[in-house]
């Protein structure tokens, strides 16, 4: 037996008892005469104490220990008199009668502390050793009991988690697939899921009514930052369902996780906004509603200044950045470089202030009166001593300008606190986007989205203006989950493909099986993914996802820790009838 | 909104209540003035009634519906003058006032029944039709409840559910692993995971204490009858354990599922044998131990009788059924029939039948005087009206050959109730399996299994005779899971390697991160793997494992329904820089 307690568990109750111990010396100290050693595990870290008086062999040996050594510790639990009010054990200490060294340790590469002094590259090379450090690993622990409440709730609910299949058939469409090529069937390749999208579908028309899966998805894209080749997610359908049905599930599902892990009481309705408002107020489609701040549409009210910019502009945009007029002119310089960066790319910023006398000036006097200022400001709700802050040009362009801009002043005013959760429902999503370049549409969720019913006949006029039933769960700025209500007729599920370009022998060699399917009964059904890695990332309050991911792979999607990919045997080529080819150039 | 209730939701307390149904029409039964629908859903089945008289439209629509039609149905709850025991709704109908065709369907190609007409073929082409019905929809939400109820377990006893990554290295030790081309490492390969053995040890090494997964494992093999190409484990491993600890921990979980999902108590402490104690007495290292006849060695008590057979055998081996002396000339002749078949293989059966006279008659009498065969019936403790059966050879082909006697004289006997469960650890495997054909040892379990102490030396010296800290739980002859205690120390991992017939290079390029990682305070660790197919197809009551997976792939690895794997386009072969080569004929 390797332990009684663990080295989190020792409390005063536990005095002048015999315990035994296993742990990872943190750190020891010897102070002459007394040497204490921090002994670490999972749980805690327990004190204990050599006294070379009355133990002199035993004290030489802890002297002798090195940091991360593996040892067992026999001894009896005392009271200390110095007690640490910061750690759960600090009121008590071992007086070590018996050391066993499990296992010595080199000295590792980087401290394993809470603030290490390894760089990104090395923690992620010993992973192992990263993995100690306690931020890490309770973040670990955080994701599991997301994952264990997540289940506990759609449990709760009548979901069946139903596992669906790894190897699948490779579908253009969308992203990239991962390939795996078969031995068996020469010459074809099975695909890795990009999503369980399908199979849940499938499982609808066979009635299985409520499915979950928590499950790993993969795509073959350039990792641009934060981006995981593999990832998870929290894969959700039901049928017989409208939207708000399933609105009211997730409601009920996101609450339950903040209420059960953060303690955080949600409100009790998540607010639901349109694509089209999300837009025109925030513009962007997952605005952080933490704070106001909505865009004010100034176009028709400035034009016809003379100020070119204006006149000219597509659109002009503001925001009021209350009580922010005492800004000095560096503060304002600084803004203007900020929208100006490549990234938001607008092409300067104009302001006005608006002082405490009553008086405005602006950054664009020459062309305005200040009975037109103030008028302005009458749009803008800007009292004295707010600051209007004004972007033109073309529409979309500006509008995501704009909404930077409006972040980085939540941000300079501190209204994006990370305590505070705010939910919110963007519904109403176009169901199409044109592309410039290939001349076609795209569906901008999946070609499996249902239009709205009241839109359906614009598929044949108009299929742009087309709103799907689709929709996005966004709290603080972050999409945390998506989905639709899903086609489930298989003629209009054929003229979907029809109208993304799909030849029909093209719809029906990739997804046949599927608008067979339809043909048997299909039930109407809907449903949602959560990005498990995205939603655990915020509970725990990080900005990356790797920080969830107990092994995550860099932006050349490598495994730096087993050195992954790797070259494989020319017999294994061989038996899967490929060959390598010289990369291009 | 589709429905206010399940077809399976409604009571007589429901009764002169308005509600609304949907689901699928499972019979349209026309008495001429009435019309009955079963409605069905996943929860159930309620009757819709249509009467004639007094709704003429209404019956004629209903009279109009197809089997699996998908329908919602407005009406009042009434109490039934017919009820229907069989089911829960049986008490009440709905007289329906509304009925809403939301999707037809075309005739199925097989009836959506808990006994249907449908071939495999066709079952699996079709299986989204295929889960429609109850017994395989059962299956997988046994399954759901399962994996909710080990989840449960494990999430009580402190261990962590962590991901371990799907795209991870080749390594060539094994099965055949499913590779994937990387595109953005040119001629590099990603393996799909066989387990997540390594990592998991990392976790370990980490300090993640206890650690779980319910994971998808795959393996390229060529499929025998009910193996899959990708399979779930629920896969384990705790860190600062003796074997003990892993045996008392997991047959905890094994109770407790059996408990909770079954309503049945094991046997508080689950038995133990060595691997040579499950040889000797069972021939297999599986054993049903539902019931008894053991194996009795006769090799040297039938020596130098004059009968070749036994005089030249390796051994003579004997169980006794018991009451079976009235065994008839034929019944004889088919026990001799089945341990010839080829995949058994011994040469013939030999008898003893001890009389209710106290005589005793055998199939040898020729060699064997009476006193001999009674001394043989002592020996085998056969009492009258038994009847002995022995078959003798070379060690490995007889044990084996009486293993499957055994089980069929149990199951002709009825000693194998399916719904009595006789669980039991087998523990002492050998380290070591010598292969003649490549000369060479190979892991029995896998390299990172333990020897057991007091074996280690025997490494040098006698490698084969090394006992490994390594378990399997058995449940009435099948493995449901196994593990080991393994290896923490880089030297002796190194030398296992060695051993194995690794160059210190492969050793060091494959599992080269492992050795580095017990370089720097790995504690004692080991775990366990359960096959959830196999421990699912148990709990359901059924042989194949294939009936609680919701998407199945054949004997060629084929996922008929999706029709996968299949070609891929030439961009992307290119984009990933492989070809295809001819497959070898």
């Amino acid at each position: 037996m390797y332990r009684t307690h663990t080295c989190g568990e020792l409390r005063v109750n536990h005095v002048n008892q015999t315990v035994t111990l296993s742990g990872w010396v943190q750190k020891v100290r010897n102070l002459g005469g007394m040497t204490f050693v921090d002994l670490r595990d999972r749980y805690g870290i327990t004190q204990l104490v050599f006294n070379e008086e009355t133990h002199k062999e035993l004290c030489a040996q802890a002297n002798g220990l090195g940091r991360e050594y593996v040892i067992q510790a026999l001894g009896t639990v005392a009271e200390r008199s110095n007690k640490n009010a910061k750690i759960g054990t600090g009121e008590i200490e071992i007086l070590v009668e018996k050391l066993t060294l499990i296992n010595a340790s080199e000295v590792p590469p980087f401290t394993i502390e809470d603030d290490t002094d390894g760089g990104d590259e090395l923690r992620m090379k010993y992973r192992y050793l990263d993995l100690r450090r306690s931020p890490v690993r309770e973040n670990l622990i955080l994701r599991h009991k997301m994952g264990f409440e997540v289940r506990s709730y759609l449990n709760s609910q009548n979901f069946i988690e139903t596992e669906t299949p790894v190897l699948i058939k490779s579908t253009p469409e969308g992203a990239r697939d991962f390939v795996v090529p078969s031995r068996m069937n020469p010459g074809q390749f099975y695909a890795l899921p990009q999503s369980p999208q399908v199979f849940k579908q499938l499982l609808m028309v066979a009635g299985f009514d409520r499915y979950f899966q928590i499950v790993k998805c993969f795509r073959d894209e350039d990792l641009r930052a934060d981006r995981q080749p593999e990832f998870t997610q929290i894969d959700c359908e039901m049928a017989f369902v409208e939207q708000d049905d399933i609105l009211n599930t997730f409601e009920g599902m996101t609450k339950h996780l903040f209420k059960t892990i953060k303690g955080v009481d949600m409100v009790d309705t998540f607010p639901r906004l349109t694509y089209a408002d999300a837009m025109k107020y925030y513009g962007c489609d997952k605005p952080d509603t933490r704070f106001g701040m909505k865009f004010v549409d100034l176009t028709s009210d400035v034009r016809n200044s003379g100020f070119k910019l204006f006149d000219e502009a597509e659109y002009v945009g503001a925001i009021n950045a209350e009580d922010c007029a005492s800004y000095t002119r560096k503060q304002l310089d600084q803004l203007t470089d900020f929208v100006k960066k490549p990234q938001i790319g607008a092409g300067g910023l104009i302001y006005i202030r608006y002082n405490a006398d009553g008086s405005a000036k602006s950054s664009v006097d020459k062309f305005f009166t200040e009975p037109q200022l103030l008028e302005i400001g009458k749009k803008m709700n800007a009292k004295a001593d707010d600051l209007v802050l004004i972007l033109a040009g073309g529409l979309d362009k500006t509008l995501n300008a704009l909404s930077a801009l409006r972040l980085e002043m939540g941000t300079q005013l501190g209204l994006r606190n990370p305590n505070v959760f705010s939910p919110l429902w963007v519904v109403d999503f176009p169901l199409l986007e044109w592309d410039e370049a290939t001349q076609r549409f795209y569906a901008m969720h999946h070609p499996f989205t249902s239009p709205r019913i009241e839109d359906v006949a614009l598929l044949d006029t108009d299929p742009g203006k087309v709103r799907a039933n689709a929709y996005d769960l966004v709290i603080n700025g972050v999409e945390i989950g998506g989905g639709s209500i899903r086609i489930f007729h298989d003629d209009l599920q054929q003229k979907m493909f029809k109208i993304l370009g799909f030849t029909e022998e093209e719809a029906e060699a990739q997804f046949g099986f599927l608008m067979n399917a339809f043909k048997y009964g299909a039930p109407p059904h809907g449903g949602v993914a959560f990005g498990f890695d995205r939603l655990a990332a915020m509970f725990a309050g990080i900005e990356s996802i790797r920080d969830v991911i107990a092994f995550p792979k860099n932006n050349s999607g490598r495994d730096v820790m087993i050195d992954s990919p790797s070259p494989i045997h020319n017999d294994q080529l061989k038996e899967l009838n490929i060959a390598l080819t010289a990369p291009k150039k």
